[in-house]
């Protein structure tokens, strides 16, 4: 086992754990979890995204989040953007990167973007094109690269094949997704024997969903292989609307938890990052989903 | 990294699960938790506890639960004892083997059982005495193998010397018990650093509770170091009084899914195990506490 010193964690609660909120939540709230996170130690934030309000209501107040939220230089604060149109919205906001994604299941793009992968591959490479030109740096999704609600396993190489895809035109990292949660260490394993060898490990991160339970065993896993990004969502906000069964994102509290307890830098304070969920989930008006925060509490 | 073929699951519901339950649960209702994990493939059952009821009034009807269940002779049906008394009840329903309990932690035990860990030999010294002219078969659990409530962190030497104490009075393996579910993979992989070498993997169980979500990532390590026994609870039932925060064993249920995803056979059927955590959760009135469970279910 070769486990990293360091690893650098992602919160994409802002983005992908509030998009599928059905009540609206304020500018000033999604501004105060950013800048909440930021001073928790988080160094990556996916603060929004610029897709249609129409399928996507709650990323409607992407841009004044962007705007009015305080920053910090050495953080990077990220969008989620579906096509070139989306890519110049969040750069007219100071985007400080953008990411575009794609799924290794034919029928999970049909049903999320309506589209092949051949044909997303053709929306992303209209934003690389105009994003090269600007010097903005994309990260690249993969959904369902450990099952899919609709096509169920998954072949790693066919996961492979889009990673190598997303990182020829240009990605710095790769983000492979557990979308459903249904990847267990086995998939895992089977997954990253195949990606590992062929990329290397700096460039892929791991983005898990806890829907089964599975995604610290999981996370623990791609450690070994060296991955050193994982993405998470502050209280396990989240899941996706088109994945039947999908929510929960792996609360970034139990993940930090985790590392501490192996030993591996964060540079992220636990203490404050469970106020931050909390002070996220009194907005929602239920309780967090990170394992970690509901002990504290109730150790206190 | 050396994963066991297949994996021999004890499932402490009924006693571990169910004893801190404010509310009478029914020899009927017993009977069929046991019954129905029997039907799912569980060959090992931790059937109930012949303690003091006035200080745990759930496991008062243990020797009912035992005359009127039906049994199989392939399964074990395992009793907790914490004395020779126990012991003589239990034996008196002929439980199949019984267990007995000490801790890592000097405070733990005294705030637990009142006695020091050496008081707390006197008393498993007189149940080996009678166990072994019956040719019964004894468990040893170690409490606090990861950390202590009152104490805090707990040295894997600690650990080792209680384990071997018990192994050399002769029980057949020790169950190392993750009580308030503090541990992480760094926790665990430093405790079996220690004991594996020591002891040997094949008397070695692993009892992790989800308190702070690490328990699959705790048992995934433990796998690693050979270990095939892992202690778990149907619909993730229990907790432990004299414990803040403890509540939680690890769900049978989650461990099969992540252990099916790994080709590790246990001989355990899923659907069958869903079906009888959605029933005892249903008595108890409230959800199950199985990721696994509470996805298939949303699945549906």
């Amino acid at each position: 086992m070769s486990l990293p010193a360091r690893v650098k964690l992602v919160d994409v609660g802002p983005r992908d754990g509030l998009q599928n909120e059905a009540q609206p939540i304020s500018v000033q709230a999604k501004v105060a979890l950013v800048e909440g996170l930021v001073a928790a130690g988080l160094t990556h934030i996916e603060v929004g995204a610029f897709v249609n309000p129409t399928w996507v209501p709650q990323m409607a107040n992407s841009e004044q989040v962007m705007q009015k939220m305080a920053r910090l230089a050495s953080v990077s604060y990220r969008a989620l953007v579906p096509n070139v149109q989306g890519y110049q919205r969040a750069k007219a906001v100071h985007a400080s990167e953008v990411a575009v994604f794609t799924a290794a299941s034919e029928a999970f793009n049909q049903k999320n973007i309506n589209c092949s992968i051949d044909e997303s591959f053709q929306r992303i490479e209209s934003i690389f094109a105009a994003a090269q030109q600007d010097n903005v740096a994309v990260r690249g999704y993969v959904s369902c690269a450990l099952g899919c609600p609709y096509s169920g396993d998954i072949d790693p190489a066919s996961v492979l094949s889009v990673c190598q895809r997303l990182l020829d035109l240009g990605c710095y990292e790769v983000s492979v997704a557990d979308t459903t949660g249904v990847g267990t260490v086995g998939s895992m394993q089977r997954l990253l024997d195949r990606l590992v060898p062929a990329l290397g490990s700096e460039v892929i991160a791991l983005h898990c969903h806890d829907t089964y339970g599975q995604a610290l065993a999981n996370i623990a896993c791609g450690l070994q292989y060296g991955i050193a990004t994982i993405d998470a969502s502050v209280a396990g906000l989240g899941g996706c609307p088109y994945a039947p069964g999908s929510n929960g994102n792996v609360a970034t509290e139990d993940v930090v938890y985790m590392l501490n307890g192996m030993g591996i830098q964060t540079g992220i304070d636990l203490a404050t990052l469970i106020r931050v969920g909390e002070q996220i989930s009194g907005v929602l008006q239920r309780p967090s989903r990170s394992r970690v925060a509901l002990a504290f509490r109730s150790v206190k």
